[in-house]
């Protein structure tokens, strides 16, 4: 069996190594995709952020497991972040090392955030195009919540779900402002401890201060250690789900998403191609030096490179 | 006087006016830097880093007044995480209500990261290259250390100093490690607090992992809100430019530092073409929604676009 018919026939290794394939740019995997593609359509993406410790990990491990009960096929990206500087990941190895691994129809990938030129966003679209046409019902992309390009990969997501916790700093907070507007559904968890109920009730007004008509993001209090309040959290991102879907919204909300990641897309081959041409020509690097020099300025050196490609 | 004349005669708004000019991508003011470019060089830069709370901006006014004595001309550029849905800063307004903002030496601004395709990248770097001509010896770049982007702004300085606290939590630890190995010296503000020599000794650990042939980062502790160990910073920092100086590293690594920005700057450039051209065309808004529906492949839609420059 080719790749092909390994990947259509459910094999998770086929999957994987279709996805690697696609990191690298791989023409075959490519084709491949193009081949594909009529396929798509038909998987739910629910993007889950939140700090670090605010047990995203495990909270996704549960929605799984509860997703499993009713013989969903799973796709889980783990997005790492990654050091800029080893290319290592590095919150370390994060396999899942727990019975999910061992499920057939769960597939789990770490995806490490290699390189600053948007290369991440463009590899989990990727993967999210193969899940989808492996066949998952649902892919949760799970990222830690800072940082503009992890914003831009959860808004790659039909639902976001927001992680919090009781009592988290101030500043903290703050930070997550920005994703607090791009949230669909709000979970509490570790809602065991204290202030759970107060810091529901600071995301409630936080709510109330953005008018959004007809859909209001509901904020639940789980415990995904204690598998609590879990079925509820499924409720909630279905009736989110229903909420597009019923409103027209499901093809409006893809569209917009997909816009921005074609222009990543756009964005990487244009630069890929620049500096090849660049670095052929020595351009780049004299350039450069030439601007350190004072020799010339950045703008008339930005001029001089954009002309190549025209 | 034009803005140029009041530009060298140190005027604070014409730098200001200036600044919000590039941010704009305003011709005139682009004009402007292309004909004082030869004035630039003359400027150290400092970007200054760590999570929120740490006691950044504190610490950089302090940093800022010990530079004053010795006459010192500074910009501090702060970058503000801004809501990518608002455009708002959410961090809030964050003009210094103190004595610096009265000193006609020092020049302070705010900047707002809006829009997600390395608008805020572009603009600092602009700032630092007006402030440049405008005369300052010394410009520090204030962020909060979390996220890619985060990191490539403060990849712009000379030398990078990252300020942590004792007893932060490992999870932020790790988050941070990726900006661990771009900085030049440590802070621990707060060195009063419990806990001070152990994080120095965590760093110290760490930095014992990274060979660094011939430059070793120093870790040492300071209290930016009772003003000690200040003093010892400086000449830390002092002691980093001396290094870089000395071993031709200088212009080497704002050579490098330049390659990056020039790189984003043609980015940008691209893209508003790119955006441009095909909103034009419609053409954006219909292979988006045709990637929704299945009917093209996202690599299809992309050679679409790139033919439209080429």
């Amino acid at each position: 069996m080719n790749i092909e018919e390994k990947l259509l026939e459910g094999h998770k290794r086929a999957c994987a190594r279709l996805i690697s394939m696609l990191e690298n740019n791989d023409k075959e995997a490519i084709d491949l995709i193009k081949k594909l593609y009529n396929r798509t359509g038909n998987t739910y993406v629910i993007g889950i952020t939140g700090s670090p410790g605010s047990g995203k990990s495990t909270l996704t491990d549960r929605l799984t497991k509860e997703l499993r009960k009713k013989n969903k096929k799973i796709g889980i990206l783990a997005i790492d972040p990654t050091s800029p500087f080893t290319g290592g990941a590095i919150l370390g190895d994060r396999i899942r090392m727990n019975d999910l691994a061992l499920d057939k129809e769960v597939f789990i990938r770490s995806m490490g955030t290699r390189g600053s030129l948007g290369g991440i966003s463009r590899a989990t679209w990727s993967a999210v195009k193969v899940l989808d046409i492996y066949g998952c019902d649902y892919i949760f992309i799970e990222t830690v919540g800072v940082g503009q390009s992890e914003i831009d990969i959860v808004k790659m997501a039909d639902t976001v779900l927001m992680v919090t916790t009781p009592n988290t700093g101030d500043d903290i907070q703050a930070i997550k402002a920005g994703i607090m507007e791009i949230a669909d559904v709000f979970a509490i968890n570790k809602s065991d401890l204290d202030g759970a109920d107060k810091t529901k009730m600071e995301i409630e007004m936080n709510l109330d201060l953005n008018e959004k008509k007809d859909y209001r993001a509901p904020v639940i209090k789980v415990s995904a250690i204690k598998n609590e309040g879990i079925d509820e959290l499924v409720k909630k991102l279905e009736e989110h789900r229903n909420y597009l879907e019923n409103n027209n919204r499901l093809e409006e909300r893809r569209t917009r998403n997909n816009k921005l990641q074609l222009l990543k897309l756009v964005e990487n081959e244009l630069m890929e191609i620049i500096v090849e041409r660049s670095v052929k020509e020595d351009l780049l690097d004299n350039l450069s030096k030439q601007i350190t020099l004072g020799t010339i300025d950045p703008y008339s050196a930005k001029d001089k490179i954009i002309e190549l490609i025209r």
